[in-house]
């Protein structure tokens, strides 16, 4: 999906959500422990639900990779079901020397099809760049993240010529290899100190927002101080969405929560 | 494999050599392709002729990954046939928020008879510490790495208490979140200038070693410079070794040239 059909399917849903399909079978309800690939029908009744309120579903590959080759066969199903009126991402945090780069931008950008895959940027350019080199597709590299470990290395400052914080260097850096419409940056909704102060850095690109629900990250900070004029925020909730009802009617209060969401961000669009 | 087991193993062998499974099944030779899975029948037949000679085999992710189900399904074929005499490191770079890492670490620390894992620094501590709650199981954490995007972050200059190189930072903190028996770090065959100082701010622990090879990394220069008195060092090869010969006789002169590793490795310890 290119940069323009996003904004313009954020536009005509009033939305900017992104549901987190973090599917741990350990936390699905229990009469679908019966079906042969559990997983794939939690994940499926989930976008059933979901798919009216959101505009993007992200794929966090640890939980398929948990469940060896049965979960990669869940995820396979999974990313096969999601229509492509959704911005499909692939939660992965890969990245490597130049040739295993490649590797894995063909299994999530080429040979799955996933929109978008998340990056991480401490290798430097070669690592980053072969998840720029597929049309309509993007790499979402982190920039400064949710978690309470952002303040080891993220968080702290670099010397040089130009004084900032590693995230800042990074996303500066970073976007010079790419486009705002080949490139997204990783913000944590936690991180809201930094959030008018990450949108001077990157005006144009999209930020994938993990952090609001089980986090604790704010969904109207985030909104207020981040949107640009093209929205360029897609706010991920996971736990919060998927696993709000644990009973049979896991999807109906999914669809719900998802809708509560939604009709949240309306109002700051 | 413990700390106590590899160094012994190491000794005993008079090697300190990994051999890199990064099979890219373009590169195997012809006649293999008929098989139901040639990248499986590729690696049992690098893995008996290398075996003699290596004390680990390092296998490559993203090339498995490239090939979906098929790829996910030699790559637990291959890690079931290497014999737990060799230390069995999943080359994933892996990292992210700690219920994620937590998956990722069962993913190949628990279902699969991994011994270590390659893990990205960048999201800080509790995206590393997942990895160090397995019995005799390690992390191994991106240090300095041997690609021209080292450039880009690792090396850069950290302001602070203490001005040092990004890498420097990364290895300080992170060594105190483990221990010397399950934690190494990865560092680059092509960094030469660094291996000194290297070995300084991280005395005790092993350093995994990739870009000798295919990348120009020096052999000699590593263990000359970074050995310690555990000798401290596993240098993987992987394009030099195993894609070494297309032909029929591939598997033969992989052999060869890592009995060639093998013994010059003898001359350093």
């Amino acid at each position: 999906m290119n940069r323009i059909k996003l904004i313009q399917t954020i536009r005509d849903k009033g939305s900017y959500l992104c549901v987190g399909l973090d599917t741990d079978p350990s936390k699905i309800p229990d009469h679908l422990h019966n079906e042969e690939d559990p997983v794939f029908v939690f994940n499926k009744a989930i976008i059933d639900a979901t798919l009216p309120y959101c505009v993007s579903y992200k794929i966090n590959t640890a939980f398929y990779e948990a469940q060896g080759l049965k979960g990669w066969q869940s995820m396979q199903r999974t990313i096969n079901y999601i229509p492509d009126t959704h911005f499909r991402i692939a939660d992965a945090k890969r990245g490597d020397i130049g040739n295993t780069s490649t590797q894995y931008a063909i299994a999530f950008l080429k040979n799955l099809p996933f929109d978008a895959i998340t990056v991480a940027p401490y290798m430097g350019e070669d690592s980053v760049k072969p998840f720029l080199q597929f049309e309509d597709k993007w790499a979402i590299v982190l920039g400064l993240t949710s978690n309470p470990g952002s303040n080891d290395f993220e968080l702290k400052m670099m010397a040089g010529e130009k004084e900032e914080k590693l995230y800042e260097r990074v996303i500066r850096t970073v976007s010079g290899w790419g486009t705002p419409d080949n490139l997204m940056f990783v913000v944590g909704a936690t991180q809201s100190d930094e959030f008018i102060h990450l949108r001077n850095i990157a005006p144009n690109h999209f930020f994938l927002v993990p952090g609001v629900g089980a986090q604790g990250g704010s969904l109207e900070d985030i909104s207020r101080k981040a949107m640009n004029a093209d929205v360029g925020l897609l706010v991920n909730v996971s736990r919060d969405i998927i696993f709000a009802s644990s009973g049979e009617d896991f999807a109906v209060v999914a669809g719900e929560k998802a809708a509560a969401y939604a009709g949240q961000m309306k109002q700051y669009l």
